[in-house]
């Protein structure tokens, strides 16, 4: 490992983020990841998922802690509202992708933040969810993000935004697509 | 809107259910709904988003309450673990979706569920993220769903999940991709 830079910028260990590059880079298997959710209904629309164990770097490890989370459907969706619409997730997922790899682009660079803040908005047209139309896909028709940054020149912090989208996981996902399977134990 | 049954069937409203499909059929622009997330940076790899107001029904809402989501990476990959990492909240998007749809849809049928857990994986290379391959892509490779179903016939409890597949604004979004617009005010 070549540790050239033992600064802390934008809250970011920078000599650690460019050790692990290093790591990966001589033991690219390093790299292989597997991140879970295990999802349990409670009742009506209402669910919660358990985020707790990954693999990666060649074992398995967990989070410090597993970290829960209720979706639901607000009234108007028939729903009782105990958490955000699954469609929802997806937009923090985004913005959270895109602001994560800000500051770490950012840090690598040598560039200054002293604030991101974003919106995200995703329209949907529900006559697609709903079974009433068959033209209108089920997902969202149209996602966008508003970004603001502060910090070092302007430029520079445009320049970070587009590397971060060119490199963001979530981004990838969203607008390219995954194969997803779907098995079923039905007893 | 015609109210034909009152039945209460997995916590699902069913009533309600059918009054809501009348009712988006009699005005298609009840379904015009936009989602948003709010993202501020705390530091490095660690954000939060709030979910609150959206807007549905031809009027602004908001969820009963503002839902606020940490999110971060874990030591490995140079975070500090405050929250899961973005693209585990799209598993947990994912399975919450089809979970809901399940619901719904078994109500809708007069199938009844007594339980339905979900296990999602993702496989992930972070060569690509890392930018230390232009042949592997950002995002996951495979999603993997694994659902248990337990309840009434097993042949309906699997035509229920196919039929929520088919349905799921998540899925979709994630099988097919979206349009992702970015704006920078970077000052």
């Amino acid at each position: 490992m070549s540790i050239t830079d033992n600064t802390i910028r934008n809250g970011v260990d920078t000599a650690t983020l460019f050790a692990t590059l290093d790591a990966v880079k001589g033991d690219t298997d390093i790299a292989d990841f597997r991140f879970r959710a295990t999802n349990t209904w409670l009742s009506g629309t209402h669910s919660r998922s358990v985020i707790h164990a990954f693999h990666g770097a060649k074992q398995e490890m967990t989070h410090r802690q597993p970290f829960a989370f209720d979706a639901d459907h607000p009234p108007i969706l028939v729903g009782t509202d105990n958490g955000p619409t699954p469609v929802e997730f997806l937009l923090h997922a985004l913005a959270a992708c895109l602001t994560a790899g800000i500051a770490n682009i950012a840090a690598a660079r040598g560039v200054n933040l002293t604030e991101v803040s974003s919106t995200v908005e995703g329209d949907i047209d529900l006559l697609g969810i709903l079974g009433l139309s068959d033209e209108v896909r089920n997902g969202y028709q149209e996602v966008r993000v508003s970004f603001t940054l502060r910090g070092d020149d302007p430029d520079k912090l445009r320049s970070v935004v587009e590397q971060s989208r060119r490199r963001s996981a979530v981004f990838d996902v969203m607008t390219n697509g995954v194969p997803v399977s779907i098995d079923v134990d039905a007893g």
